[in-house]
């Protein structure tokens, strides 16, 4: 029975590539028969990957049947992924985010996560000697989730393994890195097509902080005026999706991936006692600006307190 | 400040020399001072590799500090951890257990789960050339884990590279794997010193079946007879110590590593029916034949239905 192998829901294109990577090696230098399966849209940036490195878009699926064997990349949060995901066979976890709890599996299985900035990396890692028979879509795919993850090395989740690898790939496929990721960014921030609700679901997490759910969104764009532009009807959209989710409050930061910098929007006295307690930041009017701010992971979850 | 390196509650050879060789090499070839430390004292047969190999006992612990940075081996289980170990700062997990769920850190970190039959087998993979550099107590302490998960490769569990693994420690060592095999196999038949309650809960773990708690004890053992002399007062101890530990039922399975056979101990007309459901046995008396059934984690509890 073929593989299938999906990241989260709300595909980036670290969650995009990674499947395409990891199967192209089960089946092409493992012989085990895999798939790449997306549990949602890609983004506009790994849409934008797939038509560059003249990849096929991934089959959607909405979940997995019972028993069915699957391999997960780049999550390890129940959360993001298909509602059966326990009951499927889950063969392998890779992952480079930190133990949330809630998977099972039946028997043991092979799980890797490491405190890289990328899974891409740790495949890269885990698939040693045979990167080198990888075709040019699958290196490419891989050099762009690394450069997508570390936002062209400046989040504080670069370390020096995924720039070493980065750099590694970009020379065997002789391309221009900053060209690359300069069109990778800007397709990311393309966000016109998406309404209000869609823009704050697009790259969100779930947390809990102080007894309260928290749906912490982010929106990496090199034009965040155009995102801020919005900011009056984003700000009024967030009760409704709030609400939908099951959420007690939005968050949206804007990463100014160029100037390295968050603008984070303040519909209410909630969000501005939190900047105020979480960063120090001193607020004045309905956003404010975060000097540095860059990583969920690294620096938003760690600091958030209410 | 210094890892902690443990193993789960109950330590069984695995539990006691993983950490062993663990704090090793992050002490001596990785430079991050760690010790070993133990959830419980050894079991006869891990202290008889201790003597063995001529390593120091290490300290028994009974909880963990908040904060305190710590490595955990051979086990993912909360369950099986100090109680506040999901408010330690948790740096890595290495395993080869199904994974339950439970344990959450706060950022993410390194885990390597294998299928594997021994948590010494993933540590030496992990290693790579620096086995090399490692003293003879420590590089004995990883054979001995091998050949005591894999019942020197009786255990349906074991891979090949477990096997291969132990091999190549048994020649660079110029050890008689058999001979050291059968005085360690030796050392955990001695029971004489347990108590009917403390045998019960030697080497036992907590399942969930049929929304029944089951406390499924195992034994392996090359004196069988030693054990089952003792039937009649294990079956009536069973009955507290489900009391005491929350469960509704304690099995007890007698491993016999020579004959490659399990005796399962049939207190009632529960476990007797379970015994016919999951084993297809037909039982007459107040113990029944297993043949094959050497482990729990792939034969037993894959099989348990009531």
């Amino acid at each position: 029975m073929t593989i299938q192998v999906f990241g989260h829901k709300s595909p980036d294109t670290d969650s995009t590539g990674s499947p395409i990577v990891w199967a192209w090696y089960l089946s092409e230098v493992k012989g085990t028969p895999a798939k790449p399966v997306l549990l949602g849209e890609p983004n506009t940036e790994a849409a934008f990957v797939l038509k560059h490195w003249e990849l096929d878009k991934p089959e959607i699926i909405s979940d997995v049947e019972a028993g069915a064997p699957v391999v997960i990349v780049d999550t390890n949060n129940p959360a993001e992924l298909p509602d059966a995901i326990n009951t499927a066979d889950i063969r392998a976890i890779i992952d480079h985010h930190k133990l949330v709890g809630g998977l099972e599996t039946k028997g043991p299985i092979d799980i890797t996560v490491r405190p890289l900035a990328c899974t891409a990396t740790i495949l890269y890692d885990l698939m040693g000697e045979a990167v080198a028979q990888a075709p040019r879509g699958i290196k490419g795919a891989m050099l762009s989730c690394i450069l997508s993850d570390t936002l062209e090395f400046r989040s504080p989740t670069t370390t020096d393994h995924d720039r070493n690898v980065a750099q590694a790939l970009a020379t065997d496929l002789d391309v221009d890195m900053n060209a690359l990721a300069t069109r990778m960014f800007e397709a990311k921030s393309d966000v016109s097509a998406f309404s209000d609700a869609e823009l704050l679901r697009m790259d969100s997490k779930e947390y809990t902080v102080a007894g309260k759910e928290l749906r912490v969104s982010v929106l990496e764009t090199t034009a965040p005026k155009v995102v801020l532009d919005r900011k009056d009807s984003l700000m009024a959209s967030m009760v409704d999706v709030a609400k939908e989710d099951g959420a007690d409050q939005v968050l949206l930061f804007v990463i100014d991936i160029l100037k390295e910098e968050a603008t984070l929007l303040i519909p209410n006295d909630l969000v501005k006692d939190m900047a105020e307690k979480s960063f120090g930041a001193s607020v004045t009017g309905d956003t404010v600006v975060l000097p540095g701010i860059m990583s969920r992971k690294k620096q938003i979850i760690p600091s958030l307190t209410l």
